[in-house]
């Protein structure tokens, strides 16, 4: 027995989730998630595969305000303390930048993995030991999408000490934070990334990161026609 | 302007499609996956986020049989390697795993993370770095949810060495092998990881996973009823 195969109508509506995912930032609305649909998102999270079917990854449901607005002064802290890498012309448009929603969003959720679950003997992670953290970002990426399905936004804060989290929710040291995630429901999905509309970055063109046989090895004879599909943006069904 | 919401029906095809990813390393057929298809998927790995939108990955598409028969036999080596680390039940059982598609599979893809990607002032990785190779493990897992829309296999081969991957492929030591993957039409899809079939192991409970406000904090009151929707197993819409 094995699971169905996928009809064309539902492969279109993976790709438009995927192409409508966002990280978001600024356009959380306060309406609470119901613990239904955080179940599955969660559920869905951990349907995600990992190395040797460790299931490494935790996640700690922060919601109380206190707790938040200590993340955030955390957070307020680290980005003044990165701003001064940049020069001048993008320090002030990077302070500028809404780049999280700690306090907006009515849920914020961390999502950490467990190296040593199930002990030192883990079917494929001795050549790659850091597989385990690869399997928690599996599982974020299936979060971040089945948010997306029931039209939750997702924004990932990077500008974090650890150890400030470590300290706030009194994770243990060998549990490795992977994510701080801030969730909520959104007045809209932007059609772009905040940061190309802001102008700091664009999308790279895909047929110059995609090589054939070797690093930088140009497109094998049978493949010749995939660098113009490529070419074309989002590639749709 | 914004992107659609997504309706129930499109949030169904989701969580379908995510439930039913395997990592698949048996029931590859030869069919050759065509290059308007690799490209879908190529494309919805693309379009994950990324830290400061630097998009750090690289694919470097395995199609050439020689070059694949230099990976199986590395992955032979590797796994003999590992075998002693188990005693000797597990060893017998660690030993008939099918582990890997390299041969059987038509498309083997390797993912890579280049970290200097537009130089050391990317926005969120001053804090932590490795956030770059996290954004590629998205990437992958939208390539792997992508590849199962398209009702195509995926099985990541995580019992490789490194170096022999940089040898094989001349790729430069800077750039971060994150993930050797392969592809291909599958005869079906199993209803249960494989790993699970073959008493390896279970699923872990999800609601033992899940905390609240601390490190194994118990439900906060308004989530008395998340551990609930959380004990039955896979949470449908």
């Amino acid at each position: 027995m094995g699971n169905e195969w996928i009809t064309t109508e539902e492969k279109k509506a993976v790709y438009k989730t995927i192409y409508a995912r966002r990280d978001v930032r600024s356009l959380f609305t306060p309406e609470p998630i119901p613990s239904e649909t955080l179940a599955r998102i969660l559920s869905a999270a951990h349907h995600a595969g990992s190395v040797g079917y460790m299931q490494p990854w935790n996640f700690i449901l922060v919601e109380d305000k206190a707790l938040r607005r200590k993340v955030k002064e955390a957070f307020l802290r680290e980005r003044n303390e990165a701003a001064v890498l940049f020069d001048d012309e993008k320090r002030i448009q990077y302070l500028s930048f809404k780049l999280e929603g700690i306090l907006e969003a009515p849920t914020n959720l961390i999502v950490t993995s467990e190296s040593s679950r199930f002990g030192p003997q883990v079917i494929g992670r001795r050549s790659m030991p850091e597989t385990d953290i690869y399997s928690t970002c599996c599982a974020i990426q299936n979060l971040w999408l089945a948010a997306r399905a029931e039209n939750i936004g997702v924004g990932w804060v990077s500008i974090l000490k650890r150890e400030e989290l470590h300290a706030i929710f009194q994770i243990p040291l060998p549990i490795k934070i992977v994510a701080y995630l801030c969730l909520g429901f959104v007045t809209h999905f932007p059609a772009v990334p905040d940061l190309e509309r802001a102008g700091w970055g664009k999308r790279l063109p895909l047929d110059q990161l995609v090589f054939f046989d070797a690093w930088k090895g140009p497109p094998s004879e049978p493949r010749q026609d995939l660098a113009a599909f490529l070419k074309n943006g989002k590639s749709l069904p």
